[in-house]
């Protein structure tokens, strides 16, 4: 065990070893420089410092971050979601593609809060978009998703704007259909996509009606072959579906097309509709608008969860929380007494 | 305008009067006993003082409530939501009706965020359910909605307090089909209960996806003459459409009846329906389990809501939030660091 038999293993082992050497050395002036140079090396080693669970490169992150937002935001971020099976990596990776060749620099990001235990769960392994992958002008971070949501949200907020500024105009970040992430991705784009299949009743997709109110385009994907009818009918149904939904402030109405994982005209179709969008928004201001909003919504849900982690973590908290708890479990006190007990004793009042 | 020329004006700023004198003439301890022995002039006064604004008519319905935990709980609590026009009142004042017959007391109350204004617009006219408003055994309370849907829910699950202790074993909340507040009445409930349309798509009828989740039961409503063919038709797409969703923890499989506001035999099923849920959940200990994480769920409400008040009300805060936020809104810093600097000025860390 302590001798590696494997040659490959000890080669991993020592550029793990020199990278992180790396990391140390350079400032954050010096990230800072190369970020904006293009470099991706460095974006991705300023990711790493930022997800680095070590205070210093945590500080040292946001000090580059806080360097580089002049130079972000000149982008288009794009949130896509849809249930595993629905094709989001097949489509992520001919859109990207189909991106880069018309000249765009692509950076794909991902939430995945099922992930949890195994790191990365949707783009943890970038042969699922091998292709994409070996684009020199994409960049595919599986981001790291330990920690509550508000957490993750914000290190994928970060990571954003560090890809900006290294030059990446479209922004692509992914999600899957489940819980809580997709508010959290449709709260960090311009644009929100939703991928759903024809055929299948959107129970059996497990998206929730929330989501697709969420939406600014729904794309029906496997239209190939014997599957186009359906998904044309399907198409047809989401577009009167949609027309049951009250009215977006932007006055965009949400577009539905299929998607044919064999041809290329989904991703030209849709790319269209985004410049339409970015367009139509940016005339009536809606695209500034809504990016003040989302950071403010964001600066807020920041505030939100630190005042009540730092409350949660009070020593008297704990200390008296099973006593007051049991108190309530008895009948003894109503909850909203129960909480003024423990909001009282926490700050000794 | 100084001179009176209706007579019922000063009858009733009469009423008010001497019915404010009465209000801080009794003793808590008095109120109390009261309303254990029954008393519907008691119980409605305590509410009164629970929803004023006045502290110390505040802090004696607090008193109160503390001493009747140990009379309260024997009851179920039926929480009763779907759109305006769908026939709740309807359907209110025959199942109370019902159950007064079969000998017991049922309490109505209603939690209408959209009343901010017109204070209690779903309950605020008794002529809606002028019946059932009259039977001696029943008592219907417009709850008072202004402030947080928080606050506003805190109030009502206290005033469930005081009706149990009063008596009332079978308590009704009533709310709409929009927001926030299905979601705070199934949180303070035994028994989630859903009224539909026939023949309307759920889009129509405003009614979220995860609302129809939550159900206990659905009921499709006016199922009469000609429209029985299509609530039986509902009935089954209904029943169909549970299915897809997971089994709940309590084992209970949701039933779809359709209710006819014409005949009683609606009534019938679906206190039957709710009988059997009781004994079903009673026997596999889930009833009281439900309670009790009810309970704790309410604490951390409080407590939340407590704590983001105090930190909100701050004069650090108040002073420092608009600077900051404009340093946000030119790109001078990112949302977690507007967030830091907002939460390290609050508390001058």
């Amino acid at each position: 065990m302590s001798q590696s038999t494997n040659p490959n293993r000890d080669k991993i082992a020592q550029l793990i070893a020199s990278k992180k050497k790396h990391l140390k050395q350079l400032t954050a002036d010096v990230l800072f420089e190369q970020i904006i140079g293009g470099s991706i090396q460095a974006l991705s080693e300023t990711i790493t410092l930022l997800e680095s669970k070590n205070n210093s490169d945590y500080l040292k992150a946001q000090d580059i971050i806080k360097k580089v937002i002049p130079y972000a935001s000149k982008s288009i971020r794009i949130g896509i979601t849809g249930v595993p099976g629905v094709g989001k990596s097949t489509f992520i990776e001919s859109f990207g593609n189909f991106l880069t060749e018309k000249g765009h620099k692509v950076a794909v990001l991902a939430i995945d809060p099922s992930s949890e235990k195994s790191r990365g769960s949707i783009l943890g392994d970038k042969t699922r978009m091998a292709n994409l992958a070996a684009n020199p002008n994409a960049y595919i971070r599986p981001t790291a998703s330990s920690g509550s949501l508000g957490g993750v949200a914000q290190k994928t907020r970060e990571s954003v704007l560090l890809c900006e500024a290294a030059g990446f105009d479209v922004i692509l970040i992914e999600t899957v259909g489940v819980g809580q992430s997709e508010i959290a991705v449709h709260s960090m784009t311009d644009f929100f996509l939703l991928l759903m299949l024809a055929g299948a009743g959107d129970e059996l997709q497990g998206i929730k009606r929330g989501i697709m109110e969420m939406a600014d385009s729904i794309l029906i994907s496997k239209a190939d072959g014997e599957n186009v009818k359906y998904a044309n009918i399907a198409r047809l149904d989401y577009k009167n579906a949609l027309h049951l939904f009250p009215a977006n402030a932007n006055n965009w109405i949400p577009k539905v097309e299929t998607l044919s994982s064999l041809e290329n005209h989904g991703v030209e179709k849709i790319w269209n509709i985004i410049t339409d969008f970015k367009q139509m928004t940016t005339e009536n201001r809606h695209f500034d608008y809504k990016r003040n909003e989302q950071q403010k919504f964001w600066m807020n849900e920041s505030l939100k969860e630190r005042i009540l982690t730092d409350f949660y973590s009070n020593a008297n908290y704990i200390k008296h929380k099973q006593n007051i708890e049991s108190q309530l479990d008895k009948g003894e006190i109503t909850s909203f007494q129960a909480a003024e007990l423990l909001y009282n004793i926490t700050y000794k009042k």
